[in-house]
């Protein structure tokens, strides 16, 4: 997990992939942040507008939690413009857009339009204004496409490096393809039905003498019941095992107990 | 956007929404984070159990950035047990589960199974561990399904805030309409066909009579050609009245510096 530097192992991803350009940043704290994000997301190219505090700054490394070579990488620049000068896209992340004409994403249509971009061997850039202000109406002109994230109305004021982990993580998951859904079953396995049915005659059985089951009408309505029960769950052999364990117990404590077999 | 306390206009949703439930959580400034990223997707009710430096806790409140309602909210309780005891189902995020047999969701299929227990009046909990060291496996065994997020595998780990960011996002997001693109026109209006074909035609004078286009086989193509690029991008009224302006302004530069007309 950790390269020669003390830092994740992470490495520029290989071809095109969207480039973080953080427009004026203030909080050094928040740069970090913003480096483990990208780390977290599988971005790594990181771009600096006159960072109000200079670069390099000894926060940045603290919050990043090992993303160093995202940082380490970092470029800086005088000015939106030469930042995206070798761009051949421009995304500006922007919570309220007013009087512009031109195209508004989700992040999660941007995320899949980033991909497509880095697809064609193409450039982008992503723009992330100051922490209060946001970007202002000359940077917005430098972008051909907005980026606004549907959130809450109330309370849309996302911190920076939340800002830049939803673009992350939607730009990994536009590219994801783990299941939206699986049973995890690490180094064990779901019984077989036969195995769960021997369980189940025997617990059965086990009722029965106990006289649990002593009502004629009402015996194979309780039985689908308890067999619902146990088909609804996914059953392992380990589960089995510690199920067959306690219906011995508890027959034993009955008999025991000397109650009526 | 301010409420009566300073914060936010926060309130509860109507109806059950997840709850956050916090666990042993460590740094009073992350709890304040992940309040704000709940406001920012719409969560409002938060847990915390056993929090390592009591409760509350004023960094939090500057961390929160006015999301102060859910702080103020916040319910503290001694162990998980507790915690979770009202409630009718038990998620818990966790970055890598072994040995056990439990449903595993990413953040997006988790989001609509919150949304879809919220909808059958069940409340849910969503459990994230303690900032190192996670949930632990007697945590884990209180959960009915876990939560895992698809994101780089080698920079897996997500400050706590950030963590409850995915799900607050994915939460929204779940239940949003926005349309994947859009292009916005606040206040201005797409100019038409016709307006349009009004500017290329006196665009195609001019050019003829400054010879641009003399050359009588080449004439049709160059034609085309701005034609297309002005067809590509939806123009508005206002940005045709500017590239009248611009045509007017060039053909007079032209005919004062006496080029041929």
């Amino acid at each position: 997990m950790t390269g020669r530097d003390g830092g994740a192992d992470l490495s520029p991803p290989p071809g095109e992939s969207p480039i973080v350009v953080l427009v004026r940043p203030q909080l050094a704290e928040n740069i970090g942040a913003v480096a483990r994000a990208m780390g977290n997301g599988g971005l790594f190219h990181l771009r600096l507008v006159a960072p109000r505090d200079g670069w390099p700054q000894p926060y940045a490394w603290r919050a990043a939690a090992g993303a160093d070579r995202i940082l380490e990488a970092a470029r800086v620049f005088p000015d939106v413009a030469s930042a995206v000068a070798d761009c051949h896209r421009v995304l500006a992340t922007c919570p309220r857009p007013r009087h512009v004409i031109i195209p508004v994403l989700t992040a999660r249509a941007a995320a899949e339009e980033l991909r497509a971009i880095a697809a064609r061997g193409l450039r982008a850039a992503v723009l992330f204004g100051p922490e209060r202000a946001g970007l202002d109406a000359e940077d917005l002109a430098r972008a051909d496409t907005l980026v606004r994230y549907p959130l809450n109305p109330v309370f849309m004021s996302l911190n920076l490096a939340q800002a830049v982990m939803v673009l992350a993580y939607e730009w990994w998951t536009a590219a994801d393809t783990t299941p939206p859904r699986v049973l995890m079953t690490n180094e064990t396995r779901p019984a077989t039905k036969a195995q769960l049915e021997s369980f189940l005659d025997r617990l059965v059985a086990e009722l029965d003498a106990s006289g649990f089951l002593d009502h004629a009408q009402k015996r194979p309505g309780m039985i689908r019941n308890l067999r619902h029960w146990f088909e609804r769950g996914e059953v392992t052999e380990q589960e089995l095992r510690t199920l067959h364990g306690v219906v011995t117990e508890l027959s034993r404590g009955r008999m025991r107990r000397g109650r009526p077999e």
